[in-house]
């Protein structure tokens, strides 16, 4: 009988054929559920990001509060604590010759970020200026960690919904910031630097003009931001939201721009909820990592919404099939 | 105003920075669902995959018949029909300078593969000589279609459970073959390659004997297969089923290792199924190209139980976060 490990820390992996990584992360099954396999909330306790509930996380590690408030009490209007769950835990250090290798401790950082005291499902039931609050604080937490030596590179982002993979109702982002740039970024990073010195300019650039110009898949455009529906959508409805000045990081965007951005995001997400009754969805914020040279990659934020489901033949071939052309898609949104 | 394609044909489409394709699909989204969103039954009409209700699918393409039986009426044990609502469509040629391009048509085949005339949800619910007649129908299909001169690819695939994206709950398969060799599926074959050329002998040969020798992650085996969990498991409970003889086609099976492989499948599902409760899963079956010389790849079957889910963070990075470790998953399923 083979010998079984105990250890339960989080692990990164990758396979030495095809250099795919993955996150082994036992403690997050523990995790509490406000929804059951079919999707009906199951929870009967309080929840854990409503105000007042502060000792039911984990201490805070950054916060916005009023001034007459203390940390881990009431009297906050965004809360970042780390992840009672985490597909990563924090450490001081990680050695050179441990990232090399494929397999090693799942170091990083997992945060929570509660978006709102009040208990609503979804950054259109929040105010613009909630919204814009948000956004300064992802703006802040990413520059924080990105002081982290052994960090490289972080996304974050949110899942909306059970369809889309939240175990908690409440309106919540979360941060990952891992030691290691995904290949799959890697390749976008490599595949943009060889666009520049092709054809000169920033690919991301030139495909907002051509987007722009030609007008098909624009859902709508808002004061610095476009959002449009990708030529090659992974899923339905899938929206991208690009700056239309060009910038790697989002943490560089101006305070002046934070609240046209939380706009944009807002008149996308009603779109997107009043055309196809309120799916669950994700949000990713692609940034450039933390201190790989990337002058060539534009930030973007991606809304996912969760109507149709990947199965066997995704899984199997990495190429989605998607149901709604993104010109029609982008039809669609337009119209509400 | 835009003008907007009224086109509703599939279609391929690569993006020209990552190289990244998805398959346009539209009619897909007008299929029949027995679940809803909440994955509860809806279906209140007749099942078109059951016997005695053939006319309600596209005439069958293939069937394994009793001899009295005539086409599209009762009497088969194995049929396989046109998907209705095809992610690809079939056609007699595709132009090589089509295929350059970063769009093309949804050129291809789309099968639907009903497992069995009677009722049943899982392989596990089927007789060892009806999986293996199945088998038997999946080899001689791939056989049929790779004469098709413009078909470079197939996977063979199961979405079993609404968890796993099934639409319908009889027992089928689905067969998808395409003009295109999946990217992530050429750089595994270059890579297999590199490896023969640096190590000798076929990497999955070599990670067979590893993990007999080691122990830890397999599962069972049992005439002449192997099922295992692998070191870098996307998700919880995954496990792969390799021939321990090397063939890079499934094809290529011997009629007498059929039936192993059937009872192989059913040992590992009747583990999940028992352990787990009955989860959702995808079953892949990973076969050489069509045409491409491929002879140090090793095909193989990989089972992914519904247990955990993709949300935002591996929609952004392509890592997967997966809650159970392969050691703890394989101990688990062998326990039963």
């Amino acid at each position: 009988m083979a010998t079984i490990s105990t250890e339960k820390k989080p692990e990164f992996r990758k396979d030495p054929l095809t250099g795919r990584w993955v996150i082994l992360a036992p403690g997050r099954s523990q995790r509490p559920q406000d929804y059951d396999t079919a999707v009906r909330r199951v929870r009967s306790g309080p929840c854990p990001f409503c105000e007042g509930n502060e000792s039911e996380t984990t201490p805070e590690v950054l916060a916005r509060r009023n001034p007459d408030s203390k940390p881990n009490g009431p009297g906050w209007r965004v809360r970042v604590v780390s992840n009672k769950y985490p597909a990563v835990h924090c450490r001081m250090s990680a050695s050179d010759s441990a990232l090399a290798a494929s397999c090693f401790p799942g170091l990083g950082v997992h945060d929570v970020i509660v978006d709102t005291p009040r208990h609503v499902v979804s950054l259109t039931d929040m105010t613009v200026s909630e919204v814009t609050e948000l956004l300064d604080v992802f703006r802040e937490r990413l520059g924080q960690l990105s002081n982290e030596p052994y960090l490289e590179y972080a996304l974050i982002f949110k899942n909306v919904g059970p369809t889309a993979g939240a175990s908690l109702e409440h309106s919540h982002s979360q941060l990952l910031a891992i030691p290691i740039v995904p290949p799959s970024f890697i390749s976008e990073l490599e595949a943009a630097r060889r666009w520049h010195e092709r054809e000169g300019g920033c690919y991301y650039c030139q495909l907002l003009s051509q987007e722009q110009a030609q007008g098909e898949r624009i859902v709508l455009r808002h004061s610095g931001f476009t959002a449009f529906c990708p030529f090659v959508s992974r899923f339905a409805y899938e929206t991208w939201i690009l700056p239309e000045a060009h910038e790697e990081r989002f943490e560089a965007t101006p305070q002046t721009l934070l609240s046209s951005l939380a706009e944009t995001i807002q008149k996308v997400l009603s779109a997107i909820e009043t055309r196809l009754g309120k799916p669950g969805y994700n949000v990713l914020l692609h940034t450039a990592p933390f201190r790989k040279q990337s002058p060539h990659f534009h930030w973007r934020l991606e809304i996912l919404p969760s109507v149709s489901r990947a199965a066997g033949f995704e899984w199997g071939t990495g190429i989605h099939i998607n149901p709604v052309f993104p010109e029609e898609a982008a039809q669609t949104l337009r119209a509400s």
